[in-house]
């Protein structure tokens, strides 16, 4: 059966990103630190196109992340660039001409768009019908495997309290960022229920992953 | 050198209590819950004077929380019973006549009230200058053996927000309790460095460890 997992970075006070999120700083005042302990692994390096880094107890984590992945769902700030409506000169993403998904990835914003391809293997398709077409489309398109939903907090807010997901993978990163985007907020009145399947002690970060109970 | 040690309960989005706390329901509704992974353990039920019990991967984490702790400290909705003045018949604590705490336990509060000895080692003195003060005052009490701060959300916040504390021990339990008492808020403007010290993975629970960086 595919799963829709949630892999996430997340503060030790429960934020995604920082506050102030601007194109110059996408993940907000501080909210890049949230991610450091990955970016020294080769495990991430790789499908960033990058040579050499290390390896270490996130290694594993990080490859079963990537691992049996058919689609990646996010969100239309993730995606980022601005709100609102395209315009002429649409942002193409954060990512450059070769971006680290090398999948279909179905972006969840209220602004109709064609799709976008890029090279690498990752095409951007933009869904516009809401988070379930997104999902059905993301997990046509996985064919039997998985789908990441990538972030940021809001669409996975929308994904949780529709009670779609049946992963949460945390990186909890000890860090208080004070402010900023809340991954467990807006969660509306559904019960969602959490079994705990793993706690991974890796450098700067604790990897924590939990099934949900439907 | 004493440290003051904070241990706490967490859902995993953060709340130490739920919502509605009451003399009925004392850690909000769904609260209890966040203490599910202890109550059968033998080194949660023995200071509590109870017989029998588990052992599991969080003993050992219950038993260094109960080692080498001289004095307690806690606020008053911890205490308990009712907001605001003590009144002719005051409120005694959650705990009985033999409270589990075993030492000297420092309970800040806006409202002066006569230190109140109970059996079992446990004398309640109420503190009505400020967390410094009760800091202090308990520091002097443990004499040389460490401070546990107990709780409650407010409380341990005052105490990050000042710099106060020496080292944060989560209990993270894979509940959503989506409203209630958050830990991490109203943190002020002090940056708090935080190093991750652990990870344990226990029946239920996830036990984090980190030491304040100042």
């Amino acid at each position: 059966m595919s799963k829709l997992r949630l892999h996430i970075a997340m503060s030790l006070d429960g934020f995604v990103a920082g506050p102030e999120q601007s194109v110059d700083n996408p993940l907000g005042i501080g909210g890049m630190r949230l991610h450091d302990w990955a970016f020294p692994l080769a495990s991430w390096r790789k499908p960033h196109g990058l040579e050499g880094g290390e390896v270490n107890a996130s290694t594993p984590i990080v490859e079963e992340q990537l691992a049996n992945v058919g689609a990646v769902l996010m969100g239309r700030n993730m995606f980022g660039g601005h709100p609102g409506p395209w315009g002429p000169k649409p942002w193409n993403g954060w990512w450059g001409d070769d971006p680290p998904y090398h999948t279909p990835v179905f972006v969840v914003t209220h602004y109709p768009r064609p799709a976008l391809p890029m090279q690498g293997g990752t095409t951007f398709t933009f869904v516009s019908e809401g988070i379930q077409s997104a999902l059905e489309q993301a997990m046509k398109a996985a064919a039997g495997q998985d789908v990441l939903l990538a972030g940021g907090a809001n669409i996975a807010q929308q994904y949780l309290a529709a009670r779609l997901i049946d992963e949460v993978n945390l990186a909890v990163v000890p860090l208080l960022l004070k402010s900023g985007a809340r991954l467990f907020d807006n969660l509306g009145p559904a019960e969602l229920g959490l079994e705990q399947l793993r706690a991974i002690e890796a450098p700067g970060v604790t990897h924590l992953k939990y099934r949900a109970l439907r």
